[in-house]
């Protein structure tokens, strides 16, 4: 067997997946599994998208176009955007293509192998694959539980680096729920600045705020022109997780090399899905509302289930669709404590530590999720939880 | 500005989209222009792929899935494999991705910089951006007119050295036409095994065969285990390029690395398009037998057409879906003439070094439009062609 390249040996994928493909041979096994490890929303997406990819698919939409992005939707985007951050993109600043893709493609693009970039820890996973097969060298802001998983804007300072090139801020966070403020995201863009760095701000979480706050976009204070790549998408607050569509915003001299390496990957983004991205952003806006409240309720019950779990504790999240509970003082690891709960109630989750060492002692609920299964799923892992406090307390009694 | 990464310099993009970026100007200018430049197919997608991806929308198939591929889309390119090749690849043998990406993705799973790849030239665009920004050395092997533009495996094994690791085939070719037979397959084959070398076999045309040919494919002697990466898709004889529906068959080992990058960069590939993928290889296959005969036809009609052109002539094409005539005794390079065809018949064609350097004194054409298209626009260009000789005999004249 011939040897494979070097990047081969650092690809790990997205622990995400692995561990969808674990649970479905349970499933195939007949068993009902909780699923609240996977980053996706249970709430269909609403009809008025579908129904616009569907009339793309009649009116013939199904050939290459502009590797960039349709006009069409660019203009939705950069109206959007104007509506949302006071500012409006040029074309040349938008590229359509798969959010999650943008994380590769920002990292390749502005830092070779050896040169470094700061991300959070705890942070969204992809950040850690594409730096770890890229041979770009990672370095890591630890967020802590204390400061509400706050990003401090001294914390990046403190490891700027001549080799640094690029900052990777996201907020709202996964896995953390939280939501910077202003001053912060005001703080991050004076210290790009300063060093004259690049910034990839992944905002796909931006329209999933809750109580009342605001989304503050590091792309306000350069308009994106100079340091700032927003990464934006349409998975989350659509629930479009399927489609894979989303866009980069950037300066236009590094779109240009991001475009560039699209076309060279993928030709194009299917146009018919392009649709329903347009739809997204200009019909009904109600329902994208109704849907973000949807899921601040559900916030408020899997925070208030989750507290009420002895050994168990979590933040109130700011925004996002996940809570991050510390589960320390049950005495597992993460992992332990994931695997205690796919065993013991059928819940899926997923540990801490596969978005960072610094996630070690918590584990990640995505709540996008019905309800019903919300409560049920809770009271199961309470009763697991008692049921083995019990079994310790026997094994402990017969000891003595 | 911060500068950016080095692979950034190697980004060339591919020419098709810069023209297409190109003739839309003309085009919003309100010219007509004849589109013969663009490797898409002008007749529409049979309406059951549509159909099915529409249900799939429809049946909530908007989440995300297996990174791999949908178990009943690898069931159905398991079954159709078998059919056509005579050897059943196992689901760990095939991953479902854009046709285009899987020439990025084998590159660098298998190759480092430095290292070196061999390609045919004229061959398609996309190996040689790929090769170019990726840092790997690129060896081409000069395809002939006088051999019909079969690649001679002799003149692979003359190029192998030590840092030989790929071996980049495809047919039937783009943009040549050519159908490489079954001697020339084992050959290749055998050197592939004698080298130890991966093949990259790229056989997007693989059912655009005519003459009552055979398509031969490099992945059966070693049923792709050992040393071949079939490159499969949709686009072409499907008409599907808008959908970027693809899949590769190769050695698990080498799969499993390339699912990884799949994973980490696109996370999955949307499953409602795989359910179109579904519908075309199982569903009513004369409407695609029906298909390749109209290609066919086409393609008698193109040939006859270029050869009654004064100082332009083409070989038969024996698959795919493009004619490379061969320009050089109207003493225009291949750049000039597209130039020309473009200003005096609003016709867009590619030049031949679109392809690599020995496509000069060739352009390429894709016939799979409406045959009125072709006959109307290669009437046009004969006579601009014509125009141009008698203004040329006049200038003489006068000049006299």
């Amino acid at each position: 067997m011939r040897p494979l390249s070097k990047i081969t040996e650092g690809l790990i994928g997205q622990p995400m997946f692995r561990l969808l493909a674990n649970t479905q041979a349970k499933e195939r096994r007949g068993e009902r599994i909780y699923h609240f490890e996977i980053g996706d929303s249970d709430l269909p997406v609403h009809p008025h998208i579908t129904q616009a990819v569907k009339k793309a698919l009649d009116n013939g939409r199904t050939h290459y176009v502009d590797s960039t992005g349709i006009i069409e939707f660019k203009r939705a985007i950069s109206d959007d955007v104007e509506k949302r951050l006071e500012f409006k993109p040029s074309h040349g600043q938008i590229l359509v293509m798969p959010s999650n893709a943008v994380i590769d493609f920002v990292v390749r693009c502005v830092a070779d192998p050896g040169d470094e970039v700061i991300y959070p820890d705890p942070g969204f996973s992809t950040y850690r694959s594409v730096i770890k097969y890229t041979g770009v060298k990672g370095v890591g802001i630890p967020l802590h539980e204390k400061n509400g998983f706050h990003l401090k804007p001294i914390d990046i300072e403190r490891r700027i680096t001549d080799k640094t090139k690029l900052i990777i801020v996201n907020s709202p966070s996964n896995p953390t729920g939280a939501v910077l403020n202003e001053d912060e995201i005001l703080e991050i863009s004076l210290i790009a600045k300063k060093y004259n760095l690049y910034i990839l701000s992944d905002e796909v979480y931006s329209k999933v705020v809750f109580d009342s706050r605001q989304h503050h976009s590091l792309g306000i204070s350069d308009q994106c022109r100079e340091h700032t790549i927003i990464l934006e998408g349409f998975s989350k607050v659509y629930s479009m997780a399927g489609f894979r569509l989303g866009y980069a915003i950037g300066p236009e001299h590094v779109i240009e090399k991001m475009g560039l390496l699209f076309q060279t990957i993928f030709s194009c983004f299917p146009a018919f899905i392009q649709y329903g991205g347009i739809s997204a952003l200009t019909e009904h806006e109600d329902l994208t509302r109704q849907r973000i409240k949807t899921y601040e309720g559900l916030r408020d019950i899997i925070y208030e289930k989750i507290n009420s779990i002895p050994n168990i504790s979590c933040l109130r999240p700011e925004g996002a669709l996940y809570v991050f509970p510390n589960i320390t003082r049950t005495r597992m690891t993460s992992q332990q404590f994931c695997e205690f709960a796919l065993e013991r109630a059928n819940i899926a989750l997923l540990p801490g530590t596969c978005f960072g060492d610094y996630g070690e002692g918590h584990i990640r609920i995505c709540y996008a999720r019905k309800e019903t299964m919300i409560v049920e799923a809770m009271d199961k892992l309470k009763r697991a939880l008692q049921d083995t406090r019990i079994e310790r307390l026997k094994l402990a009694h017969e000891r003595i």
